[in-house]
């Protein structure tokens, strides 16, 4: 009796330890597994679940108010959660901001998210002494690759901080030295006014630019006037969303093709571009806009040189945590079959285009710019374009200045003049926040409201059109 | 009995549960704790914890072999764990890559880690509008407080991919538009390349690089030569450390003083330095030459802003992911008394200097710069220079390309032409990794042991100079 109770006592002591050596060897090995990142972790998911109401967010090097990072709200949003909406305030249609994709990667944090240990690339060079991620490059080259937006093969690609700094970068880098006269820099009407800002700031004896492409033509062809020109070719154009080609000829001209929106979000894509020079940027391809990153694709050596020198001269390369992160994102968008950042970023900019080119064509005083569709060699299939912006024309005759039009209504879009064009033209961003999208949607839809509200007041004789009238503000009333 | 067995049961059986009870407990707290951090945790730490010998290390987006990243090797170690040391390889002493403060950063692994967000900063800019963040800006004024090596009260601050883009970004905006002629760009021999580099590569309309300061004494002074000076003003001097001010006076002289080695890691801090335009960089302070960071402190408000325009056109600023990492390691550099790094950075320094400067100073073919002491406001005290360069000079008449002497030794150095002075000059990088700075001190001791032994191979009879010989032979010989 006495044999079997301590067999009991020892078999319950036995199993208890068994139990609490199992837990304590569980525990201890998650304990193990994360040493050094627990802090940063915790530290970073603490501020990413700051309530922002949906209407903003907080960031880890936000300003600091009561010991946690302020929430950064969305257009029109304000107060501590950013649950306040401001009715009368302005909605900022002017910036190409690209936060549209930032849904995506809120749904896909576990495998965007990066830990950058303290001593990570201290160096000015990678190992092998050049100043550009390989794995980098490898992944860019995989990414067209996928898309079939870009011919790599053979290529050399270089980075920039931006296709901002590749525009001068190449424009540098194509402008011959020791020429008697400065290049000629042009694009066509209505172009990026980046490409004329930068060029007159930077005041270079090399090159100036030189207006619209349709007032050189002739010159381009012409050998005797020794003139050399370096155009931009920007396809999609940044402003109305349509394919370009180049509209120079000739031995004298250089391209240099700024495709940024060339991806599946904005546009089908009919081939493969194949250039002497083409500039994509992350801000259009993963919405990444502040992290100051793109690329070129060269299909000249010397002109690689020249451009690997003059990033080597102004910023000595472009920064290793923007390199890290931009692989890790990358990384994401090629997983699986790499097209669920595409699909997402097609369906929402698609909606949209529909949402506000359904309300403009209700309208007769605005219009916005017709895009054909064209076969996309991704989808396989004829696709309608989703631009990022919406060229809105003002048509009445009075009102030339469109964007005081809009200013009126409480949008901000950027004056049409900026891109060589009138002032009749005002460029609409497309590409922001959803609670940007649905205020800039709800004032358009209030003007055009209101268009036909001063129409219904006129002469009551006019009945027939009075009826179109009053069935069409029934009809906008049903989207606001 | 039975009933005082059974209590014993239950003791046990309650013991146990309890005890596994608090395990599951903290077990599912810490499961609870960590969600889409934990992927990026796991993969940072797995790929720190990669052994590469103590000679390199392997990184988050170092090229993959086998399914993970190779390891990168330290000057003169290959082989997949970094543990062949190649004794016929050239040391690079040419670089100032900044890898001794590398240790420091993993000693301080926790704290300087960072995870960032897939949707951390999207967007172009910061919520007020600026490509700034305020946060780091108010950090960077701590730093400066706490060292003294700077004023920044109503000072404007901006930030630039190193000190490199704000080098340019300053004659720029210090060059006035609409001058007849150039801004001359001097500085004094011996000066950092860059400046030369890159007025010249840059080739504006509005300044041009004119050598050295004492050509243009008289000059600067004569209010009839109606001359223009932007003088580079480097303390201490890249080469050799000294500390400097101005050369050139006069109302038509500008100064842009580079302090970027003006930390206590390399010099005294006598004063807070209280310039027009002052310019830091990271890579100097905590080491990250990688991450192409810089800024300036500038009082005048409209050379100021035209920076920010510069920076601006040429990249839309620094990028996101820099000014959030840049922003943690700045917590550690500050946190406790704000002194542990540069107490660190200095003992590395000033013990690599002294064991340099002692084998230099046996030699009679070989030279060092002298540093002189100054009082030092951080420390408190007297302070030795402990400069991140040996400016070496060849004394023989014969040895008039210092380069070459060093090469056939196995070590390549910076060529004192490049600054502006003679070839029997060349710059050693003593910032580099442990490994290095060893490999280095080995072979400049190489080259002492070799003029003595070279020296006792002459007429015995100089029986006294032999015996000094050996004996320095046997002092030498203590310290390989």
């Amino acid at each position: 009796m006495a044999t079997v109770q301590s067999f009991k006592y020892a078999l319950i002591l036995i199993s208890s330890i068994i139990l609490n050596l199992f837990s304590a060897n569980v525990f201890l090995r998650i304990r193990w597994e994360q040493s050094w990142t627990k802090m940063a972790a915790k530290e970073a998911e603490t501020v990413a679940s700051i309530s922002c109401s949906g209407h903003g967010r907080a960031f880890l090097d936000g300003l600091v108010v009561n010991g946690k990072p302020i929430c950064e709200c969305n257009a029109c949003f304000a107060g501590p959660d950013c649950s306040d909406f401001l009715s009368d305030c302005v909605v900022d249609a002017d910036s190409g901001d690209p936060t549209f994709l930032e849904p995506f990667w809120e749904q896909h944090a576990a495998s965007s998210a990066i830990v950058m240990a303290g001593w990570h690339r201290m160096s000015y060079e990678f190992n092998d002494g050049s100043l550009i991620s390989e794995e980098l490059k490898t992944h860019i080259r995989r990414v067209h690759d996928i898309v079939g937006n870009a011919v790599t093969d053979g290529r050399f690609i270089i980075f920039g901080a931006g296709a901002t700094q590749l525009l001068n970068a190449a424009v540098r880098a194509i402008s011959p030295e020791g020429s008697s006269s400065p290049e000629k820099v042009v694009a066509s009407i209505p172009y990026y006014p980046v490409y004329k800002e930068q060029t007159e700031f930077l005041n270079s004896k090399n090159y100036k630019f030189s207006g619209d492409t349709s007032l050189w033509k002739s010159s381009a062809i012409d050998s005797s006037s020794s003139q050399n020109f370096i155009e931009f070719v920007t396809s999609p154009n940044n402003l109305d969303g349509q394919l370009k080609k180049a509209v120079l000829r000739g031995p004298f001209v250089k391209t240099i093709h700024d495709l940024a929106y060339y991806w599946p979000h904005f546009t089908a894509i009919p081939a493969p571009a194949d250039e002497d020079l083409t500039i994509f940027t992350l801000s259009k391809l993963t919405g990444h806009a502040g992290s100051r990153f793109g690329w070129a694709i060269i299909k000249d050596e010397a002109v690689y040189h020249r451009m690997l020198t003059y990033m080597s001269i102004s910023t000595y390369g472009v920064s290793r945590e923007t390199q890290l992160r931009v692989l890790k994102l990358l990384k994401v968008v090629i997983e699986g079959k790499g097209r669920e950042m595409y699909e997402f970023g097609y369906k929402t900019m698609k909606t949209r285009w529909d949402q506000l080119s359904k309300s403009v064509s209700l309208s007769k005083r605005f219009s916005i710019q017709d895009l054909e569709p064209h076969y996309c060699s991704f989808s396989g299939k004829v696709k309608k374009s989703s631009p990022a912006f919406a060229w809105l024309k003002c048509e009445r005759q009075e009102d030339k200045h469109c964007c005081e039009v809009l200013k009126a209504a409480h949008i901000t879009g950027r004056d049409g003049s900026l891109f060589g064009a009138e002032s009749r033209y005002v460029r609409l961003s497309m590409v922001r926040s959803q609670d940007n999208f649905d205020l800039l949607l709800q004032r358009i839809e209030k003007l055009v409201t209101e268009e036909y509200a001063s129409k219904s007041s006129m002469a009551p004789s006019v009945s027939r059109e009075n009826k179109r009238n009053e069935s069409m503000l029934l009809l906008l009333g049903s989207y606001s």
